[in-house]
């Protein structure tokens, strides 16, 4: 297995001078150096080391409760009492009070490493911005300081056995029992729904509280702790866990929930609401994960072409495979990949952050979801062919990266689901403000204003048409944002570490136009 | 995991009506109508319910001899018993004398069965007709009737650590010794370099004969049986199997040849034109494996999608997915794929059987064997993405399809080496004749004419420029080749079963028209 190395200078040259960051309150330009380079540092170290161990081994469900593989309760607790599970939690509530921005840089480092500890541990955060906004202060007091903490994990339960894509045919019961709510029902493909590492769980859970006709608008979120107050087992037990094409060290839960004690977050009948905040979250963080993959497969595809001699070069020598002309193609396509993604998801980040554009986020959030979870199927793909015959060996790590890659364009929204919501709610979205906000968006950058004109006129005829394919339509909007995101990055070229690099690849992303993204 | 169903019918209409094998002397359409759905039978029944056994098993290396997994050696009795392996075989050497036509669709169930079984065991066509051109009347009475009857199988031994895709950096050695030759290295990547299926192995190997500095030109094919005569080993082992992202029920050895008996096949020195015979049965029938992981995610994703329930058709009741135009689009390009594929390697198998295009061939067949290969990795994504969650689990087959394809666009030639022998050597083939021959293949069709005449200034401005971008000249050839397969389809469509369906995807075809391939 090859040793990771974090591309900790490109996610830093990308949140400075591309998304700029340094535009933000919370933004300490040198703290944020100094504490991603120290998590990179525990990421190649500590954390990459298990990724291999993790795949080979996989999760066990042992009694009822799930094992995780060796290595990972001991490098769990460094990570928690490192603060690294309260990153962007509150002071107030024990956490580090530090930028999104920050949290970026650390999350897609920490998949690069190792995706499946990153997915059991990565839903915090957005179980933080969900009780921080519709949480009671008591709810806060009671749960903000213990995932903070790393003490407690938590989880996000929304998918049934008959309910995939379509919530609204979600049939898990909330009904009112005294002063609380019990749970009853079955979710499945819930992530981290159990392990061995943290003291306690807290499952998110999206429950229907009024009648099966009422689709979503019945619907409503719950917190459910794992365990009761008293220390006894609440309610919920792992029915099963599922056996993947990947990550196989992310616990993949069927949840049998039968009576559980669980406490309404926000409004009853608001759960969809709720729920989006967390999955808002976690779609930027899944669009990270691709983006991690994608640098992943670069950094593979660079070590192996660069030791790998087979053939000759230009000038008759043997030479190393970077030296051939379809190697070097598809290196640079990993990297571009990695660099124009993880420029759309800084760019849409800071603008979250800032609050300023609501209606571009939103209507960046499901492009970003799509563009990077394939980029990064895409380009560790590349990589597995950069390596031949080698790739397609479990001990040069290629194989994995890819299998670990392809769940994102499947989890938080399958890509289809992404092109639909983009081709009809993000067209119409506030009377077409988040369209504008897009086409103004890719129209700044030089060259683009005639490319931002014709897609907006595709965009309008979209919006009026039933009939539209959404997938050809998001497939030209993710390619024009991946346009735009690269006129940017080689406009500020200059503050980077080699300039050249980064033209030539924005010259390559410019050449094949709306094919980049593909082929 | 789900049922495989052979598409028996879809390959009998485009052997017989797209490429019309009935004009091929040998052709008995309705013997062969009746063996390829005798075979269609004995592979969903007998074969296809070890492809999950075998991947979940894998191969095992105990005391130097390789295990195949459960159900495998009793599997391959019967094959070979029915006179599977010597289908092709002349029956004066107790094969079945059938034409190549019939292996093609024996070939592609058999894969879409087993991918690993049929890597295996169909590398024997390729040896039959190596010896059949190579071998001396003695070699071929020895070794043709075993291989026939399915008591031997072969290996193609080519590939050595330092040489992959140059196969000019060969070191493996062969010398004289008396009236023998003596056979020491050490060859890796060798499918099926041992099992203990069949009596014996027979390994063709490529090995040096003349000096270093040589290059290709001191390279001679061997056959090197793995026992000898008087039933003693010969100084051939395993050292290794590899551990693989698919085909785990294909044993890929590393073997050591140690002063191993051999026997030369044809001229000294002329090892590679020996190995191109080979190696040209062996890129068709991976360009059919290719169609067959096409045809299998078509089958997989069609099952599933008839099936699942989840959110509402056009009508407002519920639906089944297929009902929901993003599903149906990628079940369409699945199929699209596999049928598209499957005519061109048909065309071009038909042309090899007549003997009287071999400009065609030559330029055919590394075409099919990077669209097809290509091809079978898209579909087989694709129909993981139809599945949702759902494919990616290992019990619904969609994941296994998927990393059993992805071996097509490595092995026997990587997609990139087959892009760049189209981009130099298949332009300049004998005067520019295979080229001609391709633009007439398009030509002929109707619409196609204009689109055959662009590519053929482009081709030739590739065949003059050095720095030609091999890729790009491969994809819109193979691009071509693939709208050019699908007029032909549309235009015998009404011989088919379901003439709409036909007609509805080369619509599709066309209106993607170049892009169709990837997006």
């Amino acid at each position: 297995m090859a040793r990771v190395n974090a591309p900790t200078d490109d996610i830093l040259f990308s949140l400075r001078h591309v998304a700029r960051a340094d535009t933000l309150p919370d933004w300490d330009d040198e703290l944020a150096g100094e504490i991603v380079g120290y998590f990179a540092a525990f990421a190649e170290e500590r954390i990459a080391p298990l990724d291999a161990v993790g795949d080979a081994e996989g999760c066990r469900l042992e009694n009822g409760r799930v094992r995780m593989p060796e290595g990972f309760v001991e490098v769990y607790r460094e990570l928690a009492e490192q603060g690294w599970q309260g990153l962007v939690a509150p002071e107030a509530y024990g956490g580090q009070g530090l930028s999104g921005a920050v949290l970026a840089a650390v999350s897609e480092i920490f998949t690069g490493a190792n995706h499946s500890l990153q997915m059991v541990t990565g839903l915090v955060p957005g179980a933080i911005s969900t009780l921080k906004r519709f949480g009671t202060e008591a709810q806060r007091e009671a749960w903000l300081p213990l995932l903070a903490e790393g003490r407690w994990l938590s989880t996000m339960a929304l998918t049934e056995p008959g309910a995939g894509s379509d919530l609204s045919a979600i049939r898990t019961k909330a009904v009112r029992d005294g002063e609380g709510w019990r749970l009853d029902g079955e979710k499945i493909f819930i992530s981290g729904g159990d392990q061995d590492m943290s003291e306690g769980i807290l499952h998110l859970v999206l429950a229907r509280t009024g009648a099966a006709e009422e689709g979503v608008r019945g619907l409503s979120l719950f917190a459910c702790p794992a365990e009761r107050p008293d220390g006894t087992r609440n309610g919920v037990s792992v029915t099963r866990i599922e056996e993947k094409m990947g990550l196989h060290a992310s616990p993949t839960c069927q949840l049998a929930f039968d009576g559980a004690h669980a406490e309404l977050l926000g409004e009853e009948g608001g759960g969809l609401r709720a729920m989006f905040t967390m999955m808002n979250h976690a779609r930027l963080d899944v669009a990270l994960q691709g983006v991690a993959h994608a640098a992943r497969a670069s950094d593979l595809a660079k070590a192996y072409a660069a030791e790998r001699r087979q053939g000759r070069g230009p000038d008759g020598a043997p030479a190393t495979i970077d030296a051939h002309p379809d190697v070097a193609r598809m290196i640079d396509e990993c990297d571009a990949l990695a660099i124009g993604g993880r420029a759309l998801c800084h760019i849409t980040l800071v603008a979250l952050e800032k609050g300023d554009q609501p209606d571009f986020v939103e209507f960046m959030t499901p492009v970003c979801k799509y563009f990077c979870s394939e980029a990064g199927i895409r380009a560790a793909d590349l990589a597995i062919q950069v390596m031949g015959g080698y790739g397609y060996l479990k001990e040069y790590g290629a194989e994995q990266n890819w299998r670990d890659a392809r769940i994102c364009s499947i989890y938080e929204g399958t890509s289809g689901i992404h092109a639909r919501t983009t081709a009809t709610r993000s067209l119409t979205l506030n009377g077409g403000a988040g369209m504008r906000a897009f086409a103004n968006f890719v129209a700044e950058n030089d060259g683009l204003a005639e490319a931002a004109e014709a897609w907006s006129k595709v965009a309008a005829a979209t919006a009026a048409s039933p009939d539209a394919d959404a997938y050809d339509f998001m497939e030209a909007t993710a390619s024009l944002a991946y346009r735009a995101a690269w006129a940017r990055v080689a406009a500020v070229a200059d503050a980077s570490a080699d300039p050249a690099r980064l033209r030539r690849l924005a010259g390559r992303v410019e050449r094949r136009g709306a094919s980049s993204f593909r082929a």
